[in-house]
């Protein structure tokens, strides 16, 4: 994700270069055939430029407020992790008081860290045993990483544990009721996510926006030489602009997990989770916070 | 639905041709007519083209809207249903711990793979016993069989079980408190779809687009054939290809169910639910997850 | 509501013929009057009909945006109706477990059903007497029918018959809260809908938007009619049944308690609620369910 | 708030008759110095409204839309003190079972009375003594009354009976927990409401909407009096009229607790509380509903 | 944030002067050179500014509507934050009953105030401690002033409070769940604040908006110049203006936290967190609420 204040428009600018740069060279050529050679039989008497516009700008707004909530929904219930984990980790720590349960706390807490690292491997469909190793005994990573839903084994893994520590007297049932709250929490989070990453925005607003903003950015210089003479290439390269960029803006939105310079930074938010709960149950050694590298994080 | 990432514009220009050929024919002949054969008198002076495309702008703009909203609800009440059945099943093992209840968890979890199979059938008016038989015992089958709402007699014959389990002593009225609460989250899932499914898009929005673009498409030629001569049938087909993408983008969303490649892939989702629920209790053999077919999840 | 799969225009054109034929006879009188009898001076010079019409695209996409909100607004809480009736049945049989509260639960579940038709006849302003007597005991029925709120009369009834079983042993704590806990998603469901219902669609927005359609449809065949000629009748009625149109959707969904052929299905839904309850306590005989007539269902 | 039926349109006209007719005055002022002195050089060539009024939609689209979801989300939160004040009463009722409780229970529902009509003279800044003084005991009143925040206060004392309660083991714990559930959805009612009438809407897109309706209303006679020439002041104010119709709905709906005729109608919706609680704890003498005067409720 | 009553309009041009003022010299000197000079050439025949305004539109609605939700949402938030220390308060009261346990629940709600403020100070990334001192002791405040997230380990703090409370016998499992159900709600809106804060509007909205109004800005008066002569400054300003307000509109709202006259008044909120939270503790002392300065509160 791009956090950094100053935002430079040549980052931007390397992305769209390649339509832009086709696009002036098209307009070039137009303007070289009309003006320069004068042949002036290549532009129709007029073309429907503002029809064409209002059908796109229908187009565009549909598609880029729906990318945007997409977006916003992917981060939010990333924030969701991180809430539901602190919480989680501050609920075993209420709701289970006993004294001789320290270490099964110390556990649990580690098994969380582990489901949020599982689950942003699980989102980029990476392998997760590498990231999760340290916060498991070897037998449940065994079982884990088996497992076709990794995060979800974690879960259950855990209601393992807390059956156990029921059966040890250290939860009753209105604690174990409150902890599973918890769970469905994040099991909700998990299940919300795997919803974005495998529902594609519809592929008919994908696909078509940009070849709508292709047709138009082609027709474009055909439209304006006649008014605009020598000065297209110009005029054309900002009206294309706008029209590429917010294609662009749509397009980059839709898909929160593609680790493009946009996506949803999971590996700062996950490091924050494992942060905090190392923190919260008093682990020696907890690892710096991921910062931003070159105004991006990650 | 749809799920390739690289989206083939033809599955879409297969979807429209019929509209698009139309129109193109209608082009060709006002072209021949006005350009040919010089039958000016064809075409009125100016067309309100503009006018028109305005009241269709903005009918096209909540049409889409909503039918995209309508789509992102029901996939995410689809979703609903697999995160509570994830947490449903994880609710049963912290909550209902007694060893000897063991075969009590597994028929219930089987109950809920039955539900999310029956609910799915339901959705699409399909007979539910086929894909249920496997997972409930003969004569609570021959009893939601015969319901005029298979799944909600499945969450009734899930209610006498727990009920059961506590005159056994296997759960306190906190535990079946508990567990009642993921049952009205399965709940509220279901009839949120049911309420989908049955109410339609308001059907002036569905056919007056419809009616509209139409009209549109008509006068378009009339309205650029001055203009544009013999390049009238592409331009045209440009302009109204726009309209009846915007219109059929809308009308696929609209109603989620109908299996179109276009619909929320609620036996994916099931499958899912089974696979994970079987894990969770242990089944040996468990089915794989279902596989896009040419691009479609269903 | 509307719910046949092939939608009649015709049906449609009977709601806005009326305007239609009104503006069809102006366009007609302003055409003879220009065309036939050459009166060209009753047009002006140019009318500035787009920049009316961009003030009028913001009023309805507005207007008609926030009418459909309402519209499902209501379906939904009309859905949660159903949905927690649904829950509220099964948390009976879940949480009074006694074998001797079987009577209770059935008057429990009965009361439940009268809450529902009461509710939709509070909706409609009808008398619920005979729709609820079959589900109430004489006593409660003549308390409830001098109720100023009938539903929520119902719902103090219950509380009644909760405390009763509490001093029965019944229920305990827990078990009353959890009750509780539905009553109280019933409470809002109802709030809900006497919120839309009391709360009418800012009269600014409904009132506006008739007018301004109007005036857009008056000075339409005087800007058109110069360009148009003969065709001008034609022109103009689509153009303005675009309008029109949106004028009418949005007041459709309005109110969506006004009996009209596009409110809530309130009937059909209650319906439900009694046949699904009545089911779930093993009632003999159960009514059908509503089916749609002239494909409107009530 | 205005809920009549038939909208006068006098009522709006009423409000906007002062810049109408100032705009008027304009129109005809250009109108008789350009088509009765000919002062054609007071009218330049061509004003650019339409790309004004381009500006000018946006700016209006996003204003109306959020004034809209402001005023709505202020009568979704009186309708939630509605719905919490009901479902606080029949809580008090499950689950304050012992019958030695039933004059606290009455004093609390009292007090709750007395919340909401803290509240409503909270929002509109007025002292609540005179309204509040017949549900509270006087020391009550005292400690309330010299509050910085009445119903928070009544709030504290409710709590405070609900401490003494539990130490009269008329509540265990988890009644407390289950009624203390309900007081919380009071407090997020009422912490809604202060947030809306704290925060003005975003100061720039009240005051520019109007300093941007206005000079459009001032461009319009110079730039449409060439074509409409004597009919000029009726075009102008027509299309002037849809302008400042949409700035003045959105000014309308922006303070929803301005005592305008637009505001939410929390004198009847405190009146509905009173009377609903009244009568759920029996009280002899109920007030009447209020009705609209009018055709406005307030 | 502003909440003066009369918007001076005046703060806002302050703000917007430097790009108007630029704009008004480059009309100027486009008029001079065209009208004065008579160097026509300067203007090409036809600025395409309609497609460019078009394009613009659908970009500066989308990026607005959606500033605008982030800034309300930031509010919401903050509006949570002051809603539930309340409610926590009222449930330390209502569920922490013991005589002996009031200055624990003294301790917890200035642990409450504490958090309130560590919250605002993180937000604004400044140092917690002396806005936290007064409310903790020495060594908490220690042991909060080196964590990475001080609010995070107010509440650490806070559940230790509660786990020793359950060892003293002063809560039971219930009202500790009930506690905690409570600091889960602050746990979600601090959450939910830091994903706003860490999380910058897509800065491709943000940048490309600036830069096409520049565009549109610097073709605006070689476009209008034709028309409108000497005039041609005024009539650029004003439209340059509408099109500068909305994009500074937009950038205003995008940062909730940035200190701008726009933000959301987290000083006002702490503030009022800290006089009900005192009061309900029975303080002697409570600060006074904050007021505006010269129209704005902090």
């Amino acid at each position: 994700m791009v956090v950094v204040d100053r935002f430079r428009i040549t980052d931007t600018l390397r992305e769209v270069w390649r339509p832009l740069a086709a696009l002036f060279l098209l307009d070039s050529l137009v303007t070289i055939a009309y003006v320069g050679l004068g042949w002036t039989w290549i532009v129709p008497a007029g073309l429907p430029l503002p029809l064409l516009g209002t059908g796109l700008a229908v187009f565009l707004g549909v598609r880029n407020n729906t990318a945007y909530a997409r977006w916003w929904e992917a981060r939010t219930l990333w924030g969701a992790v991180l809430n539901n984990s602190r919480s989680y980790a501050r609920t075993l720590t209420v709701l289970m008081v006993p004294a001789e349960a320290a270490p099964l706390r110390h556990t649990l807490v580690h098994h969380q860290i582990a489901w949020a690292h599982a689950l942003r491997c699980f989102m980029r469909r990476e392998d997760p045993a590498p990231d999760i190793a340290p916060f498991l005994p070897p037998d449940t990573l065994a079982r884990v990483a088996k497992a076709a839903n990794p995060p979800f084994a974690i879960q259950r893994e855990m209601a393992e544990l807390l059956v156990a520590a029921r059966r040890d007297g250290w939860l009753d049932g209105i604690e174990a009721a409150a902890l599973n709250t918890t769970l469905t929490a994040l099991t909700d989070s998990q299940g919300g996510l795997e919803r974005i990453r495998n529902t594609p925005m519809p592929q008919q607003y994908a696909a078509f926006s940009r070849v709508f903003v292709t047709a138009y950015c082609l027709m474009l210089p055909f439209g304006i030489v006649p008014d605009l003479n020598v000065l297209t290439p110009l005029g054309s390269a900002v009206i294309g602009f706008v029209f590429l960029a917010l294609d662009q803006s749509g397009r980059h939105l839709e898909d929160p997990f593609m680790r493009s310079i946009y996506d949803v930074p999971m590996s700062a938010i996950t490091r924050t989770v494992e942060i905090d709960l190392r923190q919260a149950v008093g682990d020696a050694e907890v690892p710096p916070p991921l910062h931003p590298v070159r105004g991006i994080l990650r």
